[in-house]
């Protein structure tokens, strides 16, 4: 893409009325825009990041069997009180029509995909499956101070499974933490993102959410790092203090957020939607359910306070925006311009995203927007360049910078591997 | 994917309550649910479909250098009333939170996208532009019974330009209105589709509607067969019921369903925004605008009613959720099961969508659902076409059957080329 073109443009400073690190610089580098607190949109360099999650996430749901649907957001204020929730969920948005129908705004789905599900699911043979969404949820946050790492509208992968018992659940559940382990990793946050022991409520010992460790968490987790997990700060009286995998009492403190979270809900919503199905004896038996769930703006936001510096985003290579970030130096060589484009074209043509600031500004703002931006390889193309035959490539995470001809220059980037889930489904 | 494991049936009746056609056939094959009137839920197989919609929009909107974004939906009473359609909008939901800020329900997104784009267009310099999104509409439809043809909450593209001057947004226009026509092309409804002069408001002598001829159809359009192109029944006895581009009296009425619409709106929405730029003297001018929308709901409910039959669903190969519908008839002999399994393997290898009919059910409901189904290919394989080294590949929309070896089905259907566009914007 030409920089030229792109109709948004990096600022100065952020709105005042920001506070979150995340916000700050991405509304800075034009990656989102504040309609109000909570509620963002996505510009054409945060829409690229948000897709490349999305598409990461798809695939590793894909690998394990998950199929994608897409439930509404307007969910009828039956469904809502069938489970109960319609009156205990605070944060519930209400909306009603003029004939005084009353909907739910959509904060989760479990009231529509059991009663959905159970159109299908009669017999044991129906089970195990999952389904999965990305869906718009709606929250009513009244004090959403935290950037796009809180919104009161906010996209989530939501996935729920149906099994026949416990021990099918557990089985799936288990498949799922590895799945959830490789798609943190994927979006380059697996080192700082810790499986963590949570309260699971009244059906299940623990649940286990996804902590990512940065300043901005939220939420306070206790490290064990024999076993690379973690205990939320609401159950760590009661397990005394120590890791529940290995005995570990040397636990180390972090502030973290949490990007997933996975749950045994076992009959939780099945019993009051009256999902069952007739097992090999042709006796009703209630379906065994769990739920898994990532907010995409959530890791969005997470990664930009993981990694952004005082001079702006870092993206990991997984997710960034672009690979590369041509810097073209202005001259009045005609040559600049043409050789420019001719590499431009060539990066394109092997596959290679590249963002081609080929605006009329001075270096030193070309240098400081890439910086922002944070793309990770920043290629300088100049009157120097051409002469010497080399161009100037600097990694925007580390700072390191190169001098390397053309082809070392492809060689390179097309060095670094992305991450492929070549985990077919085998039944789908 | 195979169909044992897919977590949707088929059904003998769709629901009672469901009058429209579309709606009908969609439930009774599994490719969306009805959580309530103008509500649906969009399931494996409809997800597919409405996938390769949203694609084919997209790589056409990129085409004319649209630059894709993702705006909320819960949108500050505020910008409604800057425009005063916070009181005049009927269908507009309202939803307050506990502190009594007021929002309404994206049902368009003009009041967002012109102070979104105000932040980055000070200068002559900064035209023109375009942004689109697909995102969800919500309009309180009290009557919804078209099924998904006109919902409550439904997904749009939408698409704002912004220009300095008349001369270039009606270029512009020009432009998406042969864009328009590419993409209801690919769908498969080009033949059907019309472009079709409408009422322009107080701003244009006209706006124009995409029109798509079937019985469903809520407007009544009148056909110029010499232009391909119609005049829409509520400005017909303006235009004497005269074509306006050739004069031709001899029109043709039809119903038909507005499957897209393209509007100058001019100052309509830059004016009470003050969405302004300097011109090359220093001159502040208001922002020349147009929208251009495509329904991906009403496009999928279109083609189902456009081209179902009593048998079911008939998809054309473009949208359609595979290409092929693979069906093995059970046999004893286990070699039926293991080469039905090497075919499917070596057709997904070759990169073309299967299903595979692996499910313990007899021949002809196989035969039925796969009708029901509407797959462009049903490909038969039984003892008796592996004895004869053939398979039988029946076309959906002609019902014409031919007996036809390995090699030969791979190579026709291969041959059965998709559209795709290879104009890339040339700037972005």
């Amino acid at each position: 893409m030409r920089q030229r073109t792109l109709f948004t443009k990096t600022r100065k400073e952020a709105p005042s009325d920001e506070v979150a690190k995340n916000a700050k610089l991405l509304i800075r580098a034009g990656f989102v825009d504040k309609l109000q607190a909570g509620v963002y949109s996505y510009l054409p360099l945060g829409l690229r990041v948000l897709k490349k999650i999305e598409q990461i996430i798809r695939e590793e749901m894909n690998a394990v069997c998950g199929q994608e649907i897409l439930m509404p957001s307007l969910h009828p204020k039956e469904n809502w009180q069938t489970t109960g929730r319609w009156d205990t969920m605070d944060d519930l948005y209400k909306v009603s029509d003029t004939s005084g129908r009353e909907n739910a705004l959509g904060a989760t789905h479990e009231e529509i995909v059991v009663p959905l599900v159970k159109q299908f699911v009669s017999s044991y043979r129906d089970l195990p499956f999952s389904v999965y969404q990305f869906q718009n949820k709606f929250r009513m946050e009244l004090r959403a101070k935290s950037g796009i790492l809180r919104g009161r509208e906010f996209i989530m992968k939501d996935m729920y499974s149906f099994h026949k018992d416990e021990t099918d659940l557990k089985n799936f559940y288990d498949k799922m933490k590895k799945s959830y382990e490789r798609v943190f990793e994927r979006f380059g946050i697996g080192e700082k993102t810790y499986l963590t022991f949570a309260g699971g409520g009244s059906f299940s010992k623990y649940s286990h959410e996804f902590q990512t460790v940065t300043p901005a968490g939220e939420d306070t987790i206790y490290i064990c790092d024999i076993c690379h997990i973690a205990i939320n700060k609401e159950i760590i009286e009661d397990q005394n203090h120590t890791c529940p995998l290995c005995g570990n009492k040397n636990l180390r403190t972090e502030t973290a957020v949490e990007v997933g979270n996975i749950f045994e809900l076992k009959t939780k919503y099945s019993a009051p939607f009256d999902l069952s199905y007739k097992d090999e004896e042709g006796k009703d038996q209630p379906v065994i359910m769990g739920c898994y769930g990532i907010g995409l703006g959530r890791v969005f936001g997470t990664v930009v306070e993981a990694y952004g510096d005082d001079k702006g985003l870092v993206w990991p290579r997984e997710i960034a925006p672009f690979a590369v970030h041509l810097v073209e130096i202005l001259s009045a060589n005609i040559r600049v311009r043409e050789e420019t484009e001719k590499f431009y074209n060539e990066l394109i043509g092997q596959g290679i995203d590249v963002l081609w600031d080929d605006r009329d500004l001075r270096a030193g703002e070309k240098f400081a927007d890439s910086d922002l931006i944070g793309i990770p390889f920043r290629v300088v193309v100049s009157e120097k360049t051409l002469t010497e035959g080399k161009f100037e490539i600097k990694a925007r995470a580390t700072g390191e910078v190169s001098m390397v001809d053309r082809d070392e220059l492809i060689k390179f980037i097309k060095s670094v591997k992305l991450k492929v889930n070549t985990d077919a489904c085998p039944t789908l």
